[in-house]
């Protein structure tokens, strides 16, 4: 009964927010600070939890395929790279500022939300004029003196070198996939991939966002876990449709349920610069339905770019053909704290329950899939007596190398078990004075509560095949 | 036979690096635009590499261990933790530039390479001096011109939000542990954690070196793996050896021999601002001995300047004595990138064998612990003929499941083998014709280079057991 079998609760962020500090998932970025806006840190779960959506998806689209190989790109890539891809010209979010009370505004989310009106794919210009021709007030301060619309990029600048003045200019990647190109024909000559053949990676990306983030949704930096897929030139609608189906396997793998997901095919003006098809797959978070990731086909866009901008051939012979051309790409890209973000939502429980000593109560319970859950098994002696926690330690011992394995000896069972319902671990196993007796243990379930009772030689076995269930 | 078995054979740099290369571990950084400096990407093999040692660690020092949690802070932290870190204004290089012909060096690794002087310790003033009063001569150009040695701060700069003048200036971590002070008191909120306990963090770090790199050796960027250790102020020295034991322990884990490896306490004037004892872990690169690791005592330093600079307070209260106080720590830190240089050097082995043709060559074995090695097998067909290749991927389908597994058909099983060799996969399992007879793969071991027959449905619980042994 994981999330995807039962509809889980509607849920406010404050409410997700606060568990996923209190529990130890998500901590504002420099909050003994003051915090920084847009910058989260991932605390004892949510490490845990990233790790399992990374290793996931790092198993079901890289080990478990016979067409896609890994790397692990520089952050740091030379500055013609950017000129190449595009982004130095047009990777760009439009401001503009209110002259009376100085506040900053995306125009285009302003036109939007102010007006109604939508303007994917307007000019500066264009903007600047829908913003005075229609007389819009400052939903801040009232007035309407509008500083021109200009645009801004979203790429962070560093210098390599000890000068900034004659340092070579560097910007943090703003998406992972131009490593890829870059290091496309290095794969090429030391692997034996053959068309149609993808290569995958995971890591950090950056933007320079000045809007306000909704929790993990829109930040600094986040971790993208991205494919490009080389295709041959012709027939890419096929492959964009198997990939599509891929996306929805891996959500399903790891217990993403449907309900909340839909797919949103891009507009021609809300194409970015080098796509000719994308879909969005959104999720419907507590703030709206929003983009969780997507899948573009970026055409020979990027490949076609740096062969020119870095004069080496970086065109594909086809062996079996004779052919020689440049491969096209169909792209599917994740990001590691959206699907948590929405991992969370989806698995948020609540329901009337009934505690050990008879007293009704409201259950908070995170229903994730086991192959999610931050510890898959919790051990808890029944009472902080000595002879009771020498021995749940030893089970303890048992469990840790096996899987993560929490240990709790605090308060009373009922508040540890709720304890471990809203990390949503899988499984408690309590040690009690029978224990002592028989060698045995009882194994609590998250979702049904059931209890049963198992020998301890049995506990591994029994866990694991309950965990792949 | 794995690597700590047997002697390694000594390596030439410029053979690793062409390995490297030519089997997709390491790749020049931005290579078709000419590279840029300090950076390297990691192909189909060195991700598989990577993720080994990282996952080898986390399993290591978190899952197995009863007193560490984990955490993934960010890599833009407020700038005034940088401030209270001392990284602004201690973590800085000596610089000096020949006015004649421009070079520019580092004044310490000058001052040493040149006059044989160690000058650790040694003001700006003081090596200015130095170079002046002895007359030393550009190892370029031969002039006897130097500017005054100034500091070059290390941390790559840049800037939040939209106008560099306006925006905040903010800084790319140059090592990880700061997230790890910052978010102390979140983890002591939200979990158990009593002390003695660790925090661990992998995690991206960035320093602006611009001395060369020795391939992945010094880096713009790389990846840390870090402990902080929170201890009680009193009895951090037993503390401390079991932390050298234990980082012992892991090299073994990863099968990292102990003939290059060595340790080397730092001397009073070479202490970071920070530290009251450090102790590196050096290994014997083909460049010489050098850092590979280290063990550091911070004192309560990082943590008594965070609760100063933010006004938080950061003591904390030990239940069963009733104190309140600042914890000290003892920090293990590694880098995946030297570890994994190490791990090749150490795997690299060249000797005298005999073909299955029965002819002389000289082999070149990666003998990886299997923990480590990027593939765990490789299947292959005798010969490329369709039904040895369609049941050549039936057996692949079973064992990709379960680890990482290569599968090649091209050329000669002899030249597969050495390809196979050459990247450390442990076991080459051959699908012959025999096969479609009698359901039987020969296992070739990589070390022993011994063959034996296996019926196909004891394939994997032999090759876990052999790869586990």
């Amino acid at each position: 009964m994981h999330a995807e079998e039962t509809p889980s609760t509607p849920v406010a962020m404050d409410t997700i927010v606060a568990l996923a500090k209190r529990r130890g998932f998500v901590f504002q970025g420099s909050e003994i600070y003051g915090g920084l806006a847009n910058t989260w840190d991932y605390g004892p779960l949510g490490v845990e939890l990233r790790r399992n959506i990374k290793n996931a998806w790092w198993h079901f689209f890289v080990q478990l395929r016979r067409d896609i190989v890994g790397l692990d790109g520089s952050i740091l890539l030379h500055p013609r790279a950017w000129e190449a891809s595009g982004h130095v010209d047009e990777f760009n979010d439009p401001l503009v500022d209110c002259r009376n009370c100085q506040t900053r505004y995306r125009a285009d989310n302003l036109i939007e939300e102010r007006l109604g009106r939508n303007v994917d794919g307007a000019t500066i210009e264009e903007m600047t004029r829908v913003i005075k021709e229609s007389n819009l007030a400052c939903p801040v301060c009232g007035q309407r003196d509008w500083t021109e619309v200009r645009q801004f990029n979203l790429m962070f600048r560093t210098f390599l070198g000890p000068v900034e003045a004659s340092g070579t200019q560097a910007f943090l990647r703003p998406e992972t996939a131009q490593a890829i190109f870059l290091d496309y024909r290095n794969v090429l000559q030391s692997s034996r991939v053959k068309i149609p053949f993808g290569i995958a990676q995971i890591g950090k990306a950056f933007r320079n966002e000045i809007t306000p983030g909704n929790f993990i949704f829109r930040l600094l930096e986040f971790e993208q876990m991205e494919i490009e897929y080389f295709i041959r030139p012709e027939g890419w609608e096929p492959v964009f449709e198997e990939w599509l189906d891929a996306m929805q396997a891996f959500f399903r793998f790891i217990g993403l349920g449907e309900a909340r997901l839909r797919q949103r095919e891009h507009g021609p003006d809300e194409l970015s610069h080098y796509s000719k098809r994308t879909v969005d797959f959104e999720y419907e978070f507590p703030f709206g339905w929003k983009e969780l990731c997507g899948l573009a086909y970026r055409t020979d866009f990027d490949l076609r770019r740096h062969q020119e901008y870095s004069g080496v051939d970086l065109t594909y012979f086809d062996q079996a053909t004779g052919e020689r051309f440049l491969p096209h790409v169909v792209e599917p890209t994740m990001g590691v704290e959206r699907l948590m973000l929405a991992l969370m939502v989806d698995a948020y429980h609540e329901e009337d329950a009934v505690d050990v000593a008879g007293k009704p109560y409201r259950r908070v319970v995170l229903r994730f899939h086991p192959r999610m859950a931050p510890y898959k098994a919790a051990v808890l002696p029944l009472m902080k007596k000595p002879e009771l926690v020498a021995k749940a330690n030893e089970v303890w011992d048992l469990l840790r190398p096996e899987f993560p394995t929490d240990y709790d000896e605090t308060q009373s069972i009922g508040r540890r078990y709720r304890r471990q319902d809203e990390i949503g671990t899988p499984f408690c196993v309590t040690i009690d004075y029978d224990t002592l007796e028989d060698d045995s243990v009882t194994i609590r379930d998250r979702d049904s509560m059931e209890q049963v009772r198992v020998p301890i030689a049995e506990l591994v076995p029994t866990l694991r095949e309950r965990l792949e269930r």
